[in-house]
């Protein structure tokens, strides 16, 4: 079947920046390429959008069809549409950001895909297309929203320590933070639940478990707080 | 000619948001629609994009053509791309946000296309398509933007009082705002520069003119600088 329009029309794509956190490390998940062109190299998931389904329902299916990914944080980043960013005809990608708690098992699991891998975010291999522009955008973006609005825990696990907390700072942000200063802001804002709970990693003695109050956020930003970390 | 492609596709279009301030309220550029549907009802300008040029060059043209705007603030916004935005067909629409200086005269005189209107923001007439969405999506866009960045100064004059300022950020935030706070909040980043000349309002004396330092900024920027109003 074919489909006929009177004005040249480009193809219209989502590619999705999936970033994920794994108590060290800032990662981005790309997928082998199988097929001309760029074929073997490392691209961002996605693919065409149909006739049928909106923009998000897009990213949301081709993050489940290539990566696994179900009910993960996502939002549009931005639109690509330099005229030869394709070498075959011009398509025009609707480009969005993903965030994924990978301590999660089912996440874990999902990357087990032949074709998709986790690389670090300070040491992506090449990408395809205009990919390494999309992947620089949604890098600035993450960092950017990371200071204003609480989307680091969505990277976290549900439950987490304060050393994860600031680890998942310090690689996101790619600097060092100061412990007693970050602490201080953080428990300031008293937007984390402290829990009954304590976590044992490597050597070190028991640390407090922490969960992020998202109602009472909501509650505050209603009343005009400013959330910066 | 007819173009065949062995997947539907949708339209591709770009719709400008275009923001201007004229000394007391915040108004937004509107075309009266002369081709069904919504013939006779008000729109954003926009229009489709063409084969051979990209996203930003399209919005940039449309503004040229559709308004008589030329060189102005031109960010891209979001893109909108629910199934049944249009009654015609499928159209995805790439949004803009653009920033003019009203009180200049080359800007003015663009809007005396006949179907061009500047409405106030507050104000604004019913809209074509899902164009309130969008028009909503910019508003809190430059709401956010003027808090953390220096886009106000887009919106004004290049030479301007305190009080100029103090009332953009007013109708922008629609909100009343401490004049001696903002003052010394302005004047604080050392942003500013005092300029040799007074402008008078009505019958107020004559206050001092002030121009933003844009290199200046950037060099704060650089150094770390969080600019907040």
């Amino acid at each position: 079947m074919a489909f006929r329009y009177t004005h040249a029309r480009p193809a219209l794509t989502v590619d999705c920046v999936v970033f994920g956190f794994d108590d060290a490390d800032l990662k981005v998940l790309l997928i082998e390429r199988g097929i001309k062109p760029f074929k073997g190299e490392w691209a961002l998931p996605g693919g065409f959008v149909q006739e049928d389904e909106t923009l998000d329902a897009a990213a949301k299916r081709e993050l489940e069809e290539e990566a696994g990914l179900r009910g993960v944080f996502l939002e549009q980043l931005y639109t690509f549409g330099a005229v030869d960013r394709d070498p075959r005809e011009r398509i025009v990608s609707v480009a969005y950001f993903a965030l994924v708690k990978l301590a999660d098992h089912a996440t874990r699991a999902a990357t087990d895909a032949a074709d998709a891998q986790w690389f670090p975010v300070a040491k992506p291999p090449p990408l395809a297309f205009d990919h390494p522009a999309i992947f620089q955008t949604a890098l600035a973006r993450l960092r950017g929203k990371l200071r204003w609005q609480p989307v680091g825990f969505e990277l976290l696990p549900e439950k987490f320590t304060l050393s994860q907390l600031q680890q998942l700072y310090e690689a996101v942000l790619g600097t060092g933070l100061d412990k007693r200063n970050f602490r201080k802001k953080v428990l300031g804002f008293d937007l984390l639940t402290a829990l009954d709970e304590t976590r044992q990693a490597g050597r070190s003695r028991p640390a407090q478990l922490f969960r992020f109050n998202r109602s009472r956020y909501n509650r505050l930003v209603e009343s005009g707080l400013h959330f910066e970390l």
